[in-house]
This record gives structure tokens, sequence and C-alpha cells, in this order.
């Protein structure tokens, strides 16, 4: 591949990995499915094994939950023309409560995690998806999980 | 467009969004003047019209403020070779007092606020300037406001 | 030099600054050291001079304590085809403990620090690294140093 074919592609997947943040912070959830393979694998906290699944874990989350994934040290290793793997750093703001489903801020109560995805991408017919997404926390606040 | 011209221009507004952190936070206010064009709107909480209501508002900002604005999750999306729209995360430290003026760190109280810049950029004769930058917070610290 | 080659290395110093977190973070420090030139200055509180210097200091880290290091707003400024400065600021997480040296989270207690670090990069043979790299705190936790 030529530099130019490979900083393509990392753009891509830069692009894909923040379009994951705005997609559940602002619960364009149908959007968020289309992130991902028909078979993809996405495991926050319990492994989901395809769309379907995905799509219903969105169904369950709560709209009293208010979300910002902070996406950061975006790094894409270029495999091949079709696949490509990354590692981003993720700071996770979370506030449960009514107040969330309104417009305007609700109270900062510090970062709840700290930690990073470790991702898989495939080139499809539509772009650049996730085929596996995988986050691990280095920090925790318990008092917000 | 090109692909090569789509990724020029988004990485020509991403450098102007953290070009934005840097000059207000470093204090280099004629700097940011310039990252806007003459008839911009900022909204930072309040709507400023035109670089002379953005240059007086900068004139009243107080010395004893140390800020960081933090911006991650830049998205660009180019419209047209002269105008682009996008989205980036903000997250804000600040801390009032009179050990800011001098140099060292000052006590870190965690952030101030979380939330999200929505932007129109516009190609002029000195480059890629904000013709729009509004502010939106989903979260905020009560106690710092 | 051209737009793409600007671009160019605007991506290797990027990609260098976030190689930089991930190998101290992940504890990679062979693959650290390899960031910088062999006369490489490295200021992270105290001055480091050369590869030996900041090996050996690495040698010294603790093994009980976890750190993220959260990379953002990165400015690459091209001074000729071999050389670039740059800005990038952090938000540092970290946690003093046995726990750390086991998987999984362990407790957040909110940022450490919040700064920037001021670059200076070299091409090199084995591609672009560090000659200098130097760390200002803005905000910092008293609690937590």
């Amino acid at each position: 591949m030529t530099d130019a074919e490979t900083a393509s592609i990392e753009r891509a997947c830069t692009a894909l990995s923040i379009a994951y943040a705005r997609a559940v912070d602002f619960r364009d959830y149908d959007a968020f499915v289309l992130l991902f393979t028909e078979d993809a694998t996405l495991d926050v906290g319990r492994p989901l094994h395809g769309r379907e699944a995905i799509r219903e874990s969105l169904r369950r989350r709560p709209d009293e939950l208010r979300s910002r994934h902070v996406i950061t040290n975006v790094f894409i290793d270029v495999l091949s023309p079709d696949s490509a793997r990354g590692i981003s750093y993720l700071t996770l703001y979370r506030h449960h409560g009514e107040e969330s489903v309104r417009r305007g801020p609700v109270p900062l109560e510090g970062p709840a995690a700290v930690g990073h995805y470790e991702d898989r991408f495939t080139r499809t017919n539509a772009g650049w998806l996730f085929s596996a997404r995988r986050a691990h926390l280095a920090f925790r606040d318990a008092a917000q999980f």
C-alpha cells in the first residue's frame, strides 16, 4: 500500500471511532448499529454478538442516562487494504437522573471511567466498519458504577 | 472534491479547533480573534457577533482565570470547497485565583464542564476560519460556575 | 515542501506522541526508549539527557504505579523536511497501589494533572523521533503528588 492509501484508511477508522461516541452520546442508535459489521462483536462489559444483539442492548439503555465518550490517543494499525486494528483511549462521563432527558447541563461528577478500546476494523461495501470492539477499563469510579 | 482535497480541509479545520484552545489558554488573544471571520458568531454562553465583539469580550477576561480547553472527538463534515461544519468535544479545566498569573501549576479541581462545540467553517483569503462556533454543555460542575 | 509532505510529517509526529503514552502506560519500556533520539532530552519533572538516562529512569518506575496519559490538542509545526516542533495537551491519570499490577480497573481519583508537552521532533534513519520533550503542568492535584 502507498503512504496515501494507509493515511486514507487511518482517517476512515479514526472517523469511525469518533462516530461511535457521537452516536451513543447523542442517542442516534440507528446510526450506531450501522458502524458495525453484521457479525461484529461489541464488548463493553458483556459481549454482544452481531448487529441485532447490539440493537437490542441499545433498546434497554435508559433514557435518563446521559454520557459523553471522550475519545483520545487514537492509534490505527493498517494490516491490509481491507483490515486494520487499533487502540483508542476512553474517558467516560455519565449522569443518571431524569434531568438527563431535558436539554441543558446536568451535574458533573468527574469521569466515571478511564480505559481503552481494542478494535478490529474491516472494509465493507458500506466503508470501514468495526468487526470487533472491546473496552478495557484501567480506572473506575466505584461510586458511579 | 477528491479524497485528498477533503482530507486537506479536514486537517485545516481540525488545526483551527486546536488553535482556538491554545490561543485562549495561553492568552494569545490577538491570534484568537484572527481565527474568526469578520462577521463570525461565537456563543460560549452569550452570543458575540463579529470580531470586534469577540475582541472586547477577551479584554474583560480576568488575568487570574487559568483555563485548559481539552479538545477531542473532532468531526469535520466538508460541505463544499469553501464551507464545512463540525462537532468537537470539550472538557474544560479552570482555576480562578491570583496564583494563575504566575508560572507553575495551580490546584486541580476536576473538570469544570464537559460538552461540545457546534461549528461552521468558511474558506477565506486568510485560510479556513470559524464563521460560527457555539458551545453546548452536557455536564457542569456547579461549584466552579 | 508540498502540502502532502507536510501532512505526512504531521501524521508521523502525531503518531509518535500517541505511541509515547501507550508505551509508558502499557509498560513497553523498550519501545518507549526507541521513541527518542540517542541524545534526546526528556523533562517530565527532572531533565534526562540521552536514551540511557531515560532507560534508567524507567527501571526505577514502580510496578504499582498505573498511569494513563490522555493526549489531546496535538499541534505539529513542521520546520523543515527533517525537523518539527509541537505542543500537545496532557491529562494524566494515576493510581499508586499493589492492585495496579493486576488486571482490571483500579479506583479513579480524578485527573492528577493537566498541562502540555513542548516537543522537538527530528527525522532519523529510524523515522521521526523526539529530540526533546518537556512537560509543563497547568493544574495539579496536590493530594496525588
